[in-house]
């Protein structure tokens, strides 16, 4: 048995990955075996970076390694494949393992082991997050564009777009209106969200509109992305032939929760025990103050 | 030049999947270069199973299919890469291919060849999607769970799980509740939603509160994902110093719409002209009927 001290698990995954799946090292293991990091499952994680291999040998420790997880009774294994050892990928293939998710510089592999128990890996992220953004001036105009690239050339829509990676849905609506037009917003409101399916590379989508209040009024509009821009009354956007149902309904719904005195707010919190930030959207009367 | 007739894009993309992307075959190509399909964004897919190439030749071929396409100013290039082609992924790397998504039996590589545009493939998912059912019995209890291999043990929580592909979020919420205590319920409103970041798989986690009527109320918990689970009087559960504090604001939210006449409701519709079938959530009072 050798203990390896040097594993760098820095490479593996960040702290709150690590803080959230509890990765632990394992500490001991056979000689000509690989390492890896135990998680709360029962499962090992190989990083190809932190645990290198010549491409010779890696056939041959891949079969000692995955007899002696066997022998561990260990669930799901992990191969963690940056694209500098891609040549494991052919041969992790060759030994039963699937993909479950890849992200630029690195593809993840996956073998579950246990034969007397059903395959209990999640599926990776399958939902594309969006925001719209519902943005409403002083004369009762709602923000419009027109996209390059439209699906349907010529309709006007509300401007937005993807979140990015860690991005809150407000930094996005209000970032997504900047990029787009120029206008400074803050939020007021959550107000509808769509959810679809099969939509880009197979996902589905959730679609968030977000009630933002413009600081400024001055459209600008971005000439790589946005074919036309600008400020439409309410009623005229109620009835145009080139909006969508959809996005007019969301006006209504806007309309009818301001009747009703609500609002959906957000809050931050940090969870005490996970460290984790979060956001968590939730109805409120104005009037009362209750939540 | 040859014109490659039996190209089986059936085997690329579903057919929702191609009309979304507005997907064409590529009819004419020179000799010796990967057909493939053209996106709406100028972009060419290959599917390895569809065009398969003797590993011997593969190199080869790439390269004269990427100074084909440079020429033709195609922009992303992506490979789906199924796991018998797999002796392609290292070959694709040395082509400067990064890695976009994969899954199960495929990962999908791009590269992106307009050197004087910046780069404009969209990041895959990464949110992971969630849902907890809050579902309370008119004696006014609140259904509670603990679940086995918990982060915080002991804690009692909302019955609820991930999302599975393709699957609403009133379904998923049902089916859980179902698979976790075998309590059938109905939809009666969306409560919040909670938005984290850095959770499973280094994703973002968005966690949606349903509030669900029980339509049975006899629990037979789920052995092999459920510690214990029962009814808990609101007060207690609002009060329990093993519920987390979110939690017990979800009820607060709810008891808040309810106390305005709201809900947060649901409706299905189809888009005729992408004819794609999704739902929208939509805050409603319920007195008046108004949406």
């Amino acid at each position: 048995m050798t203990t390896q001290k040097n594993y760098e698990s820095s490479k593996l995954m960040s702290a709150s990955e690590k803080w959230f799946n509890k990765y632990e090292h394992v500490k001991v293991v056979p000689d000509g075996v690989f390492q890896g990091v135990l998680d709360r499952f029962n499962g090992i994680t190989i990083d190809s970076a932190a645990e290198e291999c010549e491409e010779s040998f890696f056939d041959e420790k891949l079969t000692k390694s995955i007899e002696h997880w066997i022998e561990e009774k260990k669930r799901a294994i992990w191969f963690k494949v940056h694209r500098d050892q891609s040549y494991m990928v052919p041969i992790l293939v060759r030994n039963d393992f699937l993909y479950h998710h890849a992200r630029g510089e690195f593809v993840m592999m996956y073998r579950w082991l246990p034969k007397d128990e059903v395959m209990a890996v999640p599926p990776f992220a399958h939902t594309m997050v969006g925001v719209g953004a519902l943005v409403i001036n002083d004369k009762n105009q709602v923000l419009v564009v027109s996209e390059r690239n439209a699906l349907i050339p010529n309709s006007w829509k509300l401007p937005g777009g993807y979140c990015e990676m860690r991005e809150n849905l407000i930094d996005a609506a209000i970032r997504e209106v900047e990029e787009e037009t120029n206008i400074k917003t803050r939020f007021e409101s959550l107000v509808s969200a769509r959810h679809a399916h099969s939509a880009a590379f197979g996902c589905s989508d959730l679609y968030f509109i977000l009630k933002l209040i413009p600081e400024t009024q001055e459209i600008t509009k971005c000439e790589r992305e946005i074919a036309d821009c600008r400020w439409m009354d309410i009623d005229e956007y109620l009835n145009h032939e080139n909006v969508h149902e959809t996005n007019r309904s969301f006006v209504s719904y806007w309309l009818s929760l301001q009747k009703n005195g609500m609002l959906i707010d957000v809050v931050d919190k940090t969870h005490k025990l996970l460290k984790r930030d979060y956001q968590i959207f939730f109805p409120r009367n104005i009037e009362n103050g209750e939540s």
